[in-house]
């Protein structure tokens, strides 16, 4: 049951946003620049960011979400965003992504950990400041996210389909239109 | 050293304010929102409450803006900031303000530390659902603020006393000015 009476028929964040629209409106606009706007990273890879340090939060409602939200963006690597959330170690993908999943990593424990090799490792890969920047919004972005949802004790959506439904209509519409959830 | 490639002349959150103007906009708006709207908690107690979670996120560019920030907020008891900084339990605060600090120090270490027992004992002293709303918020959101700034390394302001031009700066302004800082 959630601390505060929010409004019912609402689940995770979307019962949060209900409840305070005045603050939900930068939230959903934030979200929509880190995860859609254009960048180097796909959107694929900044919804597998969002998830990925969502899954380190234990956000259940973040995780189910962003994870159905990743595979909605691309459908053909749908197996990828279980295999980093299980151990992005050894999951199949590039050695950047590895990096940025490190330094996202640790801006989940203690942003003071990202150390001035984890960025040389994300370099020597490939990465570009702005990539390294993005990650590290994303991720200090998710725990603000996952810890507004935890820390009021929101229910999350119980029929698991039902973050499949949801994810097309991030994918159609976007996090800042105020329709979309 | 930042460890990106960040505007010179600019410390903390502002150079990245500066390096990303577009996902600076939505986290003004935030902070505005969540800091300087009508809310039933003051103005300085919200200040005080975004400065004492960035002291235990150990964010020294945030923690003494936001200090600098509540003082100027409320002139008065300006040493009441420094008190919940150092032990907010011997804070000369009342106890509904404690148990709101109680609240938003779960949410910085673990949100889901935050327990039935810890919402009724602010309720038992006087809160409000949305002041409940408010804490939690205040400190997720500076979860954010202070992972942005320390995992990309940027650079603490070294003239103290400069801490306290921003805070009149922000006082006057708000936070949502493009030209605040």
């Amino acid at each position: 049951m959630p601390h505060i009476k929010l409004p019912e028929g609402y689940y995770g964040i979307s019962s949060l946003f209900q409840y305070s629209p005045e603050t939900a409106l930068p939230m959903r606009l934030l979200a929509e620049r880190i995860l859609r706007k254009e960048s180097l990273l796909s959107n694929f890879e900044r919804e597998t960011i969002a998830a990925f340090v969502s899954s380190l939060n234990e956000c259940e409602y973040c995780t189910n979400s962003h994870t159905a939200i990743a595979k909605a963006a691309n459908e053909a690597e749908q197996e990828i965003v279980d295999a980093v959330i299980k151990d992005y170690k050894s999951a199949p993908i590039n050695d950047l992504m590895k990096a940025l999943l490190t330094i996202a990593k640790k801006v989940q424990q203690d942003a003071k950990k990202v150390l001035q090799k984890d960025i040389e490792l994300a370099l020597s890969n490939g990465a570009t400041d702005e990539m390294i920047h993005d990650t590290v919004l994303i991720a200090a972005a998710f725990c603000m996210y996952n810890k507004y949802v935890d820390g009021l004790a929101t229910v999350p959506i119980q029929d698991v389909s039902l973050y499949n439904e949801e994810a097309q209509i991030i994918k159609e519409r976007g996090y800042d239109k105020k329709e979309t959830f």
